[in-house]
């Protein structure tokens, strides 16, 4: 599989890095970049990650064999439907947003017709640092890429889909759109929102000087995902804001159960939920789950 | 400062780590250590953290000129009961609790007539990783040492506990022990809750598997301390938990105010809160408040 022409729409951290991954791979010819903001994408030139800058989204695209949108994901909607009309019939349109719910909604409204051309994705492959000048082309080895298809999506274009995270060097494989969402609620957008709310919190205090002051190693990994870009997870809490209410919910009650263990000084059933947590990490970190 | 006995009880990661520093800085002559795990212990030797085992804290601690205290905070109260009669006239005693205020009401409880060499410190140089293995010359290195002294603790323990601590390279500051249970209430025992209520949640579910299959770096961060130590951190909770109660109260409160957010679905706020906690933290990391 190899794509002669390949966009990029919002040239940052994940699309630099596919830009960069599909180039390491040789599995493209020219990438064209379109985005917001002129510096990252002469950024994204000088790293490598693009070829060309375009100045919108419909000359981007044009001639295009793969578009990739890496954008917060509001700005899909608007994105694909800049797009609609000078897509080439047989081109993937693939995205790289962190929900997918509203990304499929998006594409029905959107793409109407051009649907078999369309397979959302997300790479888990998230860090707290934007931007093309933290792209990296092994940003997504052996990382997870999730595909959400629609009943729509033509197997030509979840084959190509497949193909190019692959060659990013990504583990591919499927979910439902709901499926994602919820998922991804549980693990990644739950921890994302306690970790901004703790920092707040702190920081919000008279005292909060001295607090961070003996912040040490614990926490600074607790809150480095409090570091992450302010927009992208406003757009991931505000469009994945149902699930994430029910995992706001579901925490409350272990906080509530924790809170009580606390105030009857429950030694046994401290440590047991403490062993027990981490006996599952340990699970997890020797990849029992993979 | 040169300490010609020195006697470590508990010599896990922090004892053996105070070993290995303070040999390393060439200020003290042998290392003397006693703890429940006798495979520990022969680690502990064959690391040269302790050049020999002893079988009670009363003969470890007799001749010693520098004895720490290195067990979960539950332990210590025994320990100091144990060792009141044999300890030499001059000889130091400091702690390495994670907790103060229980430390210091079980020195008064123990120490009786000896509180004049007894100068409460916590090292903030926690891991996940605990026992003699995981101990090394270098861990308390630019980390800070909170020293709680009594108003009994005498001029020249508190000499010897700053040049102790200090030969390890660390940081040596002073709190009461009601500020520091209080301070570290919120920026360690707290997170340290957080992390061990998701991990314990998500653990318990049915679809255990898939949600920790699909669970990536911002989640490991966010968990690395839920791999910390149940004893020690049942520990802290029972002894701590009055100030914990209170951070978790205030910590539920902040949530509430996220849930109504996530509710109204209130982008700008969101990403306000987020953008300042993100700004917060990046002074922290740039060492505004070192």
């Amino acid at each position: 599989m190899f794509f002669e022409k390949v966009a990029v729409v919002g040239v940052g951290l994940i699309g630099g890095s596919f830009g960069l991954a599909l180039k390491a791979a040789k599995r493209c010819g020219r990438v064209v970049g379109v985005g917001r903001s002129a510096a990252n994408l002469k950024l994204a030139m000088e790293r490598g990650a693009i070829d060309a800058v375009e100045a919108d989204v419909a000359s981007a695209v044009r001639d295009a064999d793969l578009v990739l949108i890496s954008t917060p994901v509001a700005q899909i909607e608007g994105i694909l439907g800049a797009m609609q009309k000078d897509l080439k019939p047989d081109a993937l349109v693939t995205d790289a947003g962190s929900t997918k719910r509203d990304v499929v909604a998006a594409a029905r409204k959107c793409l109407a017709g051009r649907l078999a051309q369309f397979v959302p994705a997300h790479p888990i492959a998230g860090a707290e640092r934007s931007g093309a000048a933290a792209a990296a082309a092994e940003l997504f080895r052996d990382k997870r890429v999730v595909l959400t298809p629609l009943v729509e999506s033509g197997p030509a274009a979840l084959e190509k889909a497949a193909a190019a995270w692959g060659a990013c060097g990504a583990r591919v494989s499927r979910m439902t759109p709901e499926e994602h969402d919820a998922v991804f609620a549980a693990v990644s957008h739950l921890p994302h929102l306690l970790a901004y709310a703790l920092v707040s919190d702190i920081g919000a205090r008279v005292d909060a000087a001295r607090l961070f002051g003996y912040a040490a190693g614990g926490f600074r990994d607790f809150t480095r995902i409090a570091s992450s870009d302010p927009e992208m997870w406003r757009d991931i809490c505000v469009a994945n804001s149902d699930q994430l209410l029910k995992e706001l919910a579901r925490f409350s009650t272990e906080l509530e159960k924790i809170r009580a263990l606390l105030e009857s000084r429950d030694a046994g059933s401290l440590e047991k939920l403490f062993a027990d947590a981490r006996a599952a990490r340990e699970r997890w970190l020797n990849g029992e789950f993979r």
